[in-house]
């Protein structure tokens, strides 16, 4: 098996678990902190691993554009180009294409954009993306989907998550036969005695709309994937709407499969995710913060430019035991800060990776105690 | 004793030996990576322990800026500020002062300039100069001195050298009388059971003149000081002037104290300097070139964004132990360079420290085991 997931223990609708990929085992609910181009902004990967940091997200788009999909995969995948023998997921690149290219030309086979770095015409199916996905080795991939624009009509909202189902379909039918050209597919079957492809994951679309969204859960279910993403979500809706739809989402989905929410969230949004049975996020927040100088702590949001913290020689988060808590004081990370030292990025970053790692390990002990979560 | 040095082996010219101070000891000759605002841009401090780094240089200048003084001293000293337990030296200020700062307005005083972040008028003479110096509590201090201009005439040369002896002066009066006031003087002393405070290092001046070099030397020499350096080096002249240059110099500084060659410089320069009995150097050059993708190695100079390095499996520098050559390939520290990654500027930092480390620990062993260093 490739890919398998288990669930250990759960508490309400939270579930803590297991899933296994030919790259390693990942302990759920987890957050995967996000490098885009295989770097998570300012992080080495040593410091991941010592953070505990057990899968990390790579976009597809940005790897597609730079280096190019047959560099990574004559450097071995992800995994042996970025050096991190652990788990890795890629995103589809759909969503990059909507946010970030210019010129793009929806049809039903796929999108056509600009790259945002040089402006070359790219097309990205669901042929083509999985073709990316599959070259790029991640662990676990995603199908290609049409990430819906916000605000949009219910009509709009149902052509948009139809043309998703359909690319789903397809991204599957791709994956099924091109499987084995995951870089990768040779070395790791002769290690693991067994057959190592990727796991193909599906995106439950639908927009702001919950009909929509059980809509699509049901019938991407029956299309059948080794887990399901909720994707087109936290794109400048309200959080009580996201909540909305995700809670819409989960009870559709089969419980012995992981459940992802894209692109989330705050600490207290994961708190809350996770009471709701999600298992896997993702998102750029803790380094972005990071390196605006935002960062999180057992007592709340530490803004670490402010002039209070001159002369402060407590550490960031008494309750922290990352390298950073451990060794600075506010003082020293607010001068940081203020001199736009390097160093600021690096600590910062270091430090918001610590406390959701921190977050996740406390919550799966929850869960794994029966008690239930605090959602606030 | 707050200070001293004991040479323990000599090849030549060349001395190995080791320095003491209340922050610890230092194996020379020694390299001394630049912490400007005391922070090594882009490198946290336990890698720096881990690199083998035994002393930093900070600038005077640019803390007394931000976050100035009195805060570095209501903090501790530089040693708490940045939690770096290790030994600290601290430049005097001058140098830039006349290549950053505006406006300035020379006199017998001192120097009135302008602060390049703010425009706001400040004036450093030997006396503030020092007293910055013996609040921000480093363990090295460097006397006041001007920084000639280069090319300046032979006259000129020896008026502002007469200018830097007699700030020499003014700065060891200063130092005697307040040396006591360095924030961990009472703490250090205590836990010592002797005195504890600052040495304050004599600087040599001269410009580009082996006569007034060899004067500087003596008269300097004359004032007594427990270490002297040889500033006003790497200025813009060819480096077989700053070689003659320091030639001139060193015959004439007291073997049982150290010499200390200030802002340079190229590895191969490294080993020159320390071929004519130099036990001390700084510079920018392993961080800076490293943000610039320069990166040094065994094998000579790698500019790392070319792009024959795409698909290069290799390792940066086989012969080279750090975190980066043990765990990234060429291809890899390429692809970051070119994306401009944060990582980028991290991993490329940490190499270049790490080779002027092991540059330095061969020739102390070289020296130590007699052998002449190959000065190419």
């Amino acid at each position: 098996m490739s890919f398998s997931f288990q669930v250990e223990a759960t508490s309400g609708a939270a579930r803590a678990g297991r899933f296994v990929t030919p790259h390693g085992v990942v302990e759920t609910p987890v957050f995967m902190p996000v490098g885009t181009v295989a770097s998570v902004k300012g992080v080495p990967q040593h410091i991941l691993e010592e953070l505990g940091v057990q899968i990390l997200l790579n976009n597809t788009y940005h790897l597609y554009l730079r280096p190019g999909v047959e560099t990574v995969r004559a450097l071995g995948g992800v995994q042996d180009f970025m050096n991190w023998q652990h788990p890795i997921l890629t995103d589809s690149g759909g969503f990059q294409v909507f946010s970030l290219s210019e010129l793009r030309k929806l049809t039903e086979e796929g999108v056509q954009f600009r790259s945002h770095l040089d402006g070359s015409l790219h097309m990205f199916s669901p042929e083509s993306a999985l073709a990316a996905e599959i070259g790029l080795g991640a662990d676990i991939i995603m199908a290609f989907d049409e990430c819906t624009e916000t605000p949009a009509t219910h009509a709009r909202t149902r052509e948009s998550m139809e043309l998703t189902l359909r690319w789903a379909q397809r991204s599957k039918q791709y994956f099924e036969n091109h499987k084995q050209e995951v870089p990768w597919f040779e070395r790791e079957t002769r290690e693991h005695g067994s057959e190592q492809t990727q796991a193909l994951f599906g995106i439950v679309q639908g927009g702001m709309y919950a009909d929509l969204r059980r809509e699509s859960a049901e019938r991407t279910v029956e299309i059948d994937f080794p887990g399901y993403a909720i994707g087109g979500l936290s794109v400048g809706e309200s959080r009580e709407t996201t909540w909305e739809m995700v809670e819409a989402t989960t009870p559709l989905l089969p419980p012995d499969k992981p459940r992802y929410v894209m692109g989330v969230g705050t600490p207290e949004e994961i708190v809350r995710y996770v009471s709701m049975g999600v298992d896997m996020m993702d998102c750029v927040l803790p380094t972005r913060a990071a390196r605006h100088g935002l960062l999180f702590t057992s007592e709340g949001k530490v803004n670490i430019k402010q002039a209070r913290y001159v002369r402060d020689e407590s550490p960031l988060d008494p309750k922290c035991s990352c390298p950073v808590c451990r060794r600075y004081t506010k003082a020293y990370l607010r001068h940081l800060y203020a001199s736009g030292e390097l160093l600021a990025q690096v600590l910062n970053s270091i430090h918001n990776i610590a406390h959701y790692m921190q977050l996740m390990r406390g919550l799966r002990e929850k869960i794994k105690r029966g008690e239930r979560l605090d959602v606030g």
